[in-house]
């Protein structure tokens, strides 16, 4: 049976293409591998398997008997089920080392860069020195320009740019920005989608403090996009708390071109948003100038609110 | 203050020279970086350091409040003291994946193949694109010898064998079987040194199944050098699991030239070997032929049986 590489629960743009780009990497390398998704494709994820020419990856969610390798996280939270009854091969990251353990050494590599499409560049280029095909390179590039938001975000980096410009030129794309301003667009639309499609269009799990804290992000090129749908969305973010046992629900209405956020706030402890950005919810919400990234920006803060 | 970089306690070769090696990387990347150690150098890296002219890294086992790098394992375990009260920026290593998480984005890379030094050798040359300096590469090759036992062990990889035919080039040593040698013996000194000494000259405390089971091992060039220890090493190997709580105390006398390893076992369950080894204890020992690699042939085996 091939090894299958999966990206984590909720999967964003990079989750479903890098596990593309890395099983056409592990393939160049001899391994039978085919690559995953844990979930439904989010509307700018099918744009760009569309434009590449790429049929959505096997939907996996438990990896039980089975090889596979991760890509996009490495906690346990946003593995598949039942991720200790398979044989883990190999992680691809960029986010913070999570608590994933394996019984055998294993190829682990994670950078404190924007997107794993930019470690699989290194990963192509300098470590295997393997080329990289040009439907590939257009994947790796379209979760770089969706991981960064457009090189905006905080959690961007030279090496994210760097690999973007390198793997627009393999993928023939003269244009990057307005493909990326495409993208965008396909994120954010929002018209007749589910309040509950939304929240977790994007959404992770964290465990603070021994509490579960879900936060949701929509990117959005106009917060007027969700104006008419914020009780909606308020309403089933109570529900998804209250379903899950959880302390909090976050949801993350983040405006790419104001370059910031309004924080929507389904939780037991209001006061935790004040302690974590130093500015108290008004009501059920708040804006944060300037907040773009949930892993840089959301997460280190709300983590040490929650003294975790 | 700089940023220091150790290896696992009780350190060994590998442990010392990675971060030698690994902080003269990160100061040609331009991040002030020292070496540190966490223990004792055993005599086959005092030899080492002194053939390629270094002296010991400074002694270091707190992190709190530092900036920190770890070679050589990922584990809480064998990681300094205050390992979570200080900043950890990189991982680098071959073991398996240990427990030790991050806030943020770090730099880890590990893989599979039978030394640190391997790892290094492609972050120098391929990832980085780094000239190695003559005397880091003998410390990296002499890290190759030890870990792999000369290219013997079950860890060793092609890898492992091409890392160090570049490295002898680069540190211009002709014949490298003849210096792995020469450490071989100065590994395999026992004569005047203390029982304790031995047991914990490359000694690893692991957590199976909820029970400490700590596991040290003496390379040696032939068992008889240990023939008339044997009981002196057995006390004091009942005194090490009486301080320390643990469940089982096991020694590897590994004979590199008849390739196999004689395991002493101070333990509250004696099945366990039989167990995990298909071979019962005859008194508290047992031959296990072929058996040289802690990490690939001991640890896992154990590990079962100890339904962990
Ligand atoms: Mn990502
Ligand atoms: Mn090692």
């Amino acid at each position: 049976m091939s090894v299958i590489i999966l990206g984590h629960k909720s999967p964003d743009t990079d989750s479903v293409t890098a596990a593309i780009a890395f099983a056409e990497l592990q393939k160049a390398l001899g391994v039978d591998a085919v690559p995953g998704r844990q979930g439904e494709l989010n509307p700018e994820t099918a744009l760009v398997l569309e434009k590449f020419g790429y049929a959505a990856p096997e939907l996996v969610t438990d990896v039980s008997g089975r090889k596979y390798m991760l890509v996009d996280h490495s906690d346990i939270k946003q593995a598949p089920d039942n991720w200790d009854q398979g044989e883990l091969m190999a992680i691809v990251d960029h986010h913070k080392i999570g608590d994933i353990t394996t019984g055998n050494p294993i190829f682990f590599c994670a950078m404190p860069v924007g997107c794993t499409g930019t470690v699989l560049y290194k990963l192509y280029t300098d470590l295997y020195k393997k080329p990289i095909p040009e439907k590939v390179a257009g994947l790796m590039l379209s979760a770089i320009l969706s991981d960064t938001v457009l090189f905006k975000s905080a959690t961007c980096t030279p090496d994210d740019k760097a690999a973007a410009e390198a793997l627009a030129k393999i993928a023939g794309i003269s244009d990057m920005m307005a493909w990326g301003m495409e993208m965008a667009k396909a994120k954010s639309a929002v018209e007749g989608v589910a309040p509950r499609d939304l929240i977790f269009r994007d959404y992770k799990d964290f465990d603070m403090g021994g509490k579960t804290v879900g936060i949701g992000q929509l990117e959005l090129v106009s917060l007027d996009l969700v104006a008419d749908m914020k009780d909606a969305l308020y309403a089933e973010m109570e529900k998804v708390k209250a379903e899950g046992n959880r302390h909090s629900v976050f949801l993350m209405l983040t405006d790419i071109m104001k370059e910031g956020t309004e924080l929507l706030a389904a939780t037991d402890d209001p006061g935790v948003v004040d302690k974590a950005f130093g500015t108290a919810l008004q009501g059920r919400s708040v804006w944060l100038d300037g907040v773009m990234s949930r892993k840089k920006q959301m997460v280190p803060p709300l983590q040490k609110a929650f003294g975790a």
